[in-house]
């Protein structure tokens, strides 16, 4: 899925982010208000923050300036020109909570279109597609895996792709692979080279990978086969491709994913994100993490890939000689950058400058 | 799925493999012929090999003695008492030959199931459906994935069972996994010992593992939860629980399958199946094949299991001094028994014995 090509970028939106606007739960809604190249955000519906700024709630001075109202009709009135209802977030419990049910429909009614990362397609239900219909707008469900039969297994004709894959994996879920891969592309197309990036979940691609599917819906043996063909689509037209991985090869509950995309993107290097405070794995108290040697052994075993950098949640200075790896932390000034310095200094060509950045 | 429940076991059976009884594409039926514990096979269907004898086509001396005939009626003639119709192979192209569908309707006429491998669910078919119904039958889509609302994430808690668990694994697909952990089930019934087996093929299933799905077919993230439930399943009855994996680590077409299979059975100990003369993966030309060592290294770096032995297509002694690991070929004569001896010199406490057999 490609949301680049589906809407006039970036387009006008409204971020649902109900009850959980700032917090993990929200993590979709959070990475759309703050760098998303797709949406412009105008307005974020949440009733437990509204009236304060992003910049508060997200504890970030640069956070966009957008109003956070109680819901999608207050959010409509200030910004009518919205094309786009995004839901950012996972309702609790799973079922669809009335006051959504209503702000779905006032969007529809507007004529946005709604682009949603539930579990539940919206899409599916007849209720919607057809309230859509009537009035010209389209449901984008982001997790929904492409058709079977547009799936097929891995075979290692990626190889025959003359773009340079930066694939970034990670020592648990939720420590930053997102984020850095999404960094690491900025940086890369500040410093002027010609650089995509593919998402395999649903933040990636409502912020505006080039291409992306949520791997971890996609059957088993198809992992490897959807994300080889998005990094030879993205290959084609770019000189850097970087891929966002899933988990942890040591992580027992989600490892089969990571290995899909590691075998299906076959890197030239791996970015390794970590958060060094972490010991227990985010949801799973009883696994504990491995840490950067363990995943960076693996990765190397596991494949013709180099790791090039660590992207550390801690301190740079301590965790680059804990290590013994380049490393930087993309929250800080600079650390997108060094951590692209990095990845260049291990490809065997330096991609090629389309514009007038610097190395 | 757990097919021994669902018939009055061995079950007098038809088995269609048309155009590739006793070839590669035929495996299934093969297996299902020569050791299914839930079908009793009465009539073989395969034009090509009509009039040959089982013994002859598959090589095997031991083959038992079925008759081979043309089409489901002549094997009705032949066997009437037939409960079943188990397809054993896939049809070229993937669309059902006209042939078959006179076949698939001739068995549930007669009152037979159908026991289907298809990627194609017959049972998702009102045409199927609704014949089976009029004539109390019944169909059994061995290929179709537990329902989305019964499948989750792996959570460790395999790790709470007593039963000691052996997931056979390999270095490539078709090399083996299957028939190693149905001899290793076999020679540990023999030897007296209270062990099961969990399934993850469709051959799998249809020879009477004691829990079984295709995982090949569930969603990425589900693949480690459902191998998990079913060990958990299979071992809260049995002392002994033997697993077949899927693939190989290395095998970057499947390798998130074969992860998932490992972190979701966490098996104490691990049988390697390996074809010593293949250089190159079956199916996948452009990959060579790792081998033995590399993937001992792989499975013991991503688990706690101890690799104990290779099952060997090739000569156990050649193959032990190149590996020194204990090696048994399960073809020859005290194979199984070899392979088992290995296995519970890994096993931290021997599964006692529940029978009179000998350890």
């Amino acid at each position: 899925m490609n949301l680049r090509d589906t809407f006039d970028v970036p387009a006008p939106a409204i971020v649902l982010a109900e009850g959980e606007f700032g917090k993990k739960g929200g993590k979709t809604a959070n990475g759309v208000v703050t760098h998303s190249e797709v949406f412009d955000v105008r307005g974020i519906v949440d009733s437990e923050t509204a009236g304060q700024t992003p910049a508060d709630v997200l504890e970030k001075r640069d956070a966009p300036d957008v109003p956070i109202v109680e819901c999608v009709d207050d959010a409509l009135d200030i910004a009518p020109e919205a094309e786009a209802l995004v839901i950012g977030v996972a309702p609790a419990g799973g079922q669809l909570p009335d006051a959504w049910v209503g702000d779905i429909e006032d969007a529809l009614r507007h004529g946005c279109d709604v682009v949603s990362g539930l579990h539940y397609f919206l899409g599916d239900d007849e209720r919607w597609s057809r309230l859509a219909d009537e009035h010209d707008a389209r449901i984008h469900d982001v997790r929904k895996p492409p058709d079977e039969d547009a799936l097929r297994v891995g075979d290692g004709s990626v190889d025959d792709v003359d773009a340079d894959v930066v694939l970034t994996l990670g020592t648990d879920c939720a420590v930053g692979k997102r984020t850095t891969t999404f960094e690491l592309y900025r940086a890369a197309r500040e410093a002027g080279l010609n650089a995509g990036w593919v998402a395999t979940g649903q933040t990636g691609i409502m912020v505006g990978a080039h291409e992306g599917v949520v791997v971890d819906r996609v059957p088993a043996d198809f992992t490897g086969g959807v994300v080889e063909d998005m990094v030879k689509s993205v290959g084609a037209d770019h000189d850097l491709v970087f891929v966002e991985g899933q988990a942890s090869l040591t992580h027992r509950a989600y490892s089969s994913v990571t290995l899909g995309v590691l075998h299906g993107s076959w890197p030239d290097t791996v970015v390794l994100a970590d958060d060094p405070r972490r010991t227990r794995r985010t949801h799973f108290d009883r696994f504990g993490v491995d840490g950067v040697e363990k995943e960076a052994e693996l990765v190397e075993s596991l494949s013709d890939a180099v790791v090039a950098a660590v992207s550390t949640w801690g301190d740079p200075e301590t965790e680059r000689d804990r290590h013994d790896l380049p490393t930087a932390n993309v929250y800080d000034e600079g650390g997108a950058e060094d951590l692209l310095r990095a990845v260049r200094g291990e490809l065997p060509e330096i991609p090629r400058e389309t514009a007038g950045g610097e190395a």
